[in-house]
């Protein structure tokens, strides 16, 4: 499964993680990469293999002793806050870096100078910027579903002014694993909640934002409401959106897929609606946009689906890679 | 634990689905009842005991042979479509009947004269009339917690001209317990769905009808969109609604502990939001309003749980049946 | 639901894990107890209602500041290790004990002095003693349906030279609810593991114990293996024994049903074997013993369920309650 | 990924249920093989891709109208019964056949003549036999991880003269996708059940066949009692073996990597034990052998995972198409 090229070097920083975990499985797979370190302050000095079967015979270490610089690209699975202080280093070390976590993908007046040229890492909104990029800031999980699914309608100027409408669920791998009482199976099996109630949510603003940079006429307010379901992996998001003009199911198929009609990992139905088992183990994200009757106002429901794991993180984290590399884009993905 | 007077006898039709079964527990609990016959068609012959372990000592039987005239009240878990012309004959047979199916919630043109008297059994609306009933309509699943929900805005004319919309998910026993390949486990874990997209579920008109009938000022559009949870018990309700005017949480949790104050089975959490396992194995419907926050509209989130099979059925029937019979409205239900 | 006397007062140390908060539900629907303490060192403060709906309006109290000696009986759901010091000062106080821990369950040579008149809290093995006890061990949940299964045959002496098999699977609530990596939903789901290997779990003593202590000719030598399963409540064992004659499922049920026809809470299944949701939420042992075919030996196949929460602890504490105190053994669990 | 030969046409019978489908899956992704047919009575004229997202562009079709002699080799996953009479027909057509059924995996006096040359597809037993086979009987999922755990031991002549005793638990795929009751979610979910209670279970032919075929010294007796997990994938078994003499963990290690260290899907642990989730989704068995503390017989108890689809299924069945292709037999399983 080699081509030619001698492999590229790639870090992992916090392999230990859902996340971490499934990029390492990932790459192990990819065939023009090579792990050269990953990182884990916990289980530092176990081999990568406890983790994945068929790593390379490495064992991780701590984020202090890797050699940032002998890679070409570092992945950065740390959590919110710390991330974006190791990716600096990373940068520093003149590596590239793709970055999972929060820190970077909106940026404001307080985002410090070195972080500035971080592009958004969703290749359906920005792949000639990615393609050139050195520091990704890789999407949220709810928001890559979200903003794929609005973006099509806010570019055509077709929402009405009225807020969009965000529900979703998703499995608890996207809380992580650090254990905490709330996410014990005994708590979860047989629950579902919502969380981030009042449009308090931490995500809601990456998703302004990105809408806000696509949409023409006004930019839409969003309410995000986020569930906590319980299964592992997955993300479902049943989306009310107000119009400025009726859409029926064929003429909404027809926008997005003239939108994604290229896309490797974006699949517009144009009859049923996705579901969770749909995508997870994949890197898709499958659509559905249907109009809603006995309504007075033209409005569509937007059902989206996900693998919080990976379109979510850690597959569109290998999208970006292949991008910048100038590799087919599907590579280690199908 | 039996009163002075003798016990009630009571009919069950249909008590080998999950409603059924259900019933058939509370039933054999409830210190001021006995139950006089269950039928099945499928399960005829078998006792009652191999469903509820202190069942009475009664074989089940088909409805053909039961004696209809003999208990004073009888329910129906028939199937929707079967159910009305059982409790047809129920009422001719001078019993009273608590019909558990939707044949008989939206009343219209086409509802046949016996069936006029029926009256919505959602006791937080209609107790007086519920007193006095000879045929109830017991409210179904998702319904009753949306009412609820809503009711005490629109009682007061607070809503805005904008739909409501109504994100609901439910357990799996809400779909029945005839085998059906999409109810199996293998496709139900971990996964999630939403059905009836578009608008188009059934229980739509119910919750219209009732919510036009508490209604001040226009009657509201509601979109309501179900989904299917990987568990088996209880529902949780998203809704959002547009006020004519901003209601903080204080506000908006005084309003409704005005409205259900003295309702022993509706609770109105100050703080927190409710969740299934809240609520799964209880009569309750647990309610938490909180304004949205960054948003130009004023907005009100309402969280609703519920058990699917207690206050979205069953539990509600028998409240109903307290009710009727002048009982204390708890008994059995605590 | 009250009986003339008035009620009798319980304390509960430790009220805010899996087996307290169960314990609090039961005890605050048992008609002839009131809930006079319940302490929490986490949640100090608390309304018990924040834990359970219809509890008394107490706030949790450290265990420290609990008026002990107000109670005539405390239950302790106190962690291992934790239990034992406080059922000293419990008893020190001239209040009865129920030790929900494993701490007194088996008595050695290192037993204090004060410790040695607990009588272990099985009701099918040891009512007499139960009936004039101060202080009960209450029995684990793994031994509970190990104990109940081989019991009659030891009893008879029928158990041949060779070990008996018990294989068990737990739900998740019999591992507690403090926060640790392994319990996380994410872990548990869609997993199933063995632990306790190479017959090392800390419960087997307790199965030997008793089980010696019925046992007329050889005492059994044991092997116990408990897996946990994804779900949350319930047991399940499947126990190989070898018998030193033929039994047919008629006579095996026999037996059981010899000892255990008077029990209220023994259940034996003449055909078909129990399964989990035949006995969660209830406080059954539900017995099933069958012949093993296709082997030249004369072996029985002993399935046994219970719920762990319920049989497998409050529940039999509640049992035992009620018979120290002279009350109906099934009051407050039905 | 293609090597430069033209890639083996191959076909499915029987492809929409869990085993056809996830065989699609795999044989998709295989680089040396090409899909020629895949039929469904119940789902013919539907496209392959609604099964499989990334399967070929070709109909579903019925088996009556399949082109049998057009492919290289024909999987067959119809049910058992069904099976063995297209298989007859696949090698009329003088093509090779697969058959995953349980049809011909034991020979008896009854076996057809045309059936006679079946080999039983257990790699790393008769690896050599199915180089040069035309027709692979694939083993069933709980046999493969039973034999596989046996065999070490009843080669070197260890096993005393007592029963195997097998205990294993399946996730609900095993069952298959045909709509039954006991089945749907709302029943096996929170369940746990025990079936082929007795040792009556039909899968126990196949594993007193093939390991009476490896032992030396007596052949075994084998107690096989299997049980249903709520969950979709995965068997684990933990099986109690009586030994002529004592082993440690490491004798017992070493025996098993001696018979296993080559092959490239046994995992032989020398510490902890497998669970579901760690083989799930993988060609892998996992196993640990554990000697038994304090029982005065020596004895093992030995844990094995798999994927019951894969290894148990599909996985293997690919696995021995590679070996009678002569590909590498890991190809399309990593």
């Amino acid at each position: 499964m080699m081509n030619d090229s001698s492999p590229l070097a790639v870090g992992v920083l916090g392999a230990t993680g859902y996340t971490g975990r499934e990029l390492l499985k990932k790459l192990s797979r990819h065939s023009r990469v090579r792990i050269a370190f990953a990182t884990s302050e916990s289980e530092a000095g176990a081999p990568l293999r406890r983790l994945v079967r068929n790593a390379p015979d490495l064992a991780l270490q701590k984020a202090e002793t890797a050699p940032l610089g002998e890679a070409a690209v570092v992945f950065s699975c740390l959590p919110h806050g710390d991330s974006s202080r190791w990716v600096e280093r990373v940068l520093a070390a003149g590596t590239a870096a793709i970055d999972l976590s929060a820190d970077l993908r909106v940026q404001g007046p307080e985002t410090p100078e070195w972080a500035r040229e971080a592009v958004y890492g969703l290749p359906e909104l920005h792949r000639e910027k990615i393609r050139s990029a050195r520091l990704i800031a890789n999407p949220g999980c709810y928001p890559t579903a979200a903003i794929l699914s609005i973006a099509p309608l806010a570019r055509r100027g077709l929402l009405a002014d009225a807020p969009v409408i965000i529900n979703a669920a998703s499995g608890v791998t996207g809380a992580g694993r650090t254990p905490k009482r709330e996410l014990l199976f005994a708590e979860v099996a047989e629950d579902f909640r919502a969380y981030g109630v009042g449009n308090t949510h931490r995500h809601l603003a990456e998703m302004v934002d990105q809408v806000g940079k696509v949409s023409t006429g006004a930019v839409p307010e969003l309410i995000f409401t986020p569930h906590l379901l319980p299964v592992r992996q997955g993300i479902l998001e049943t989306i009310h959106i107000t119009l400025r003009k009726p859409l029926s199911r064929e003429e909404a198929t027809a926008i997005y897929r003239e939108d994604y009609g290229n896309e490797p990992f974006v699949e517009v139905l144009a009859e049923g609606t996705p579901t969770l088992t749909s995508v997870v183990g994949t890197n898709y994200v499958s659509i559905a946009a249907v109009p809603v009757e006995r309504v007075s106002t033209p409005m569509l429901q937007v059902i989206a689906a996900e693998d919080n794991l990976i379109k979510g993180a850690i597959g569109q984290a290998i999208q970006n890679l292949n991008i910048m590399q100038g590799w087919p884009e599907t590579e280690g993905l199908l």
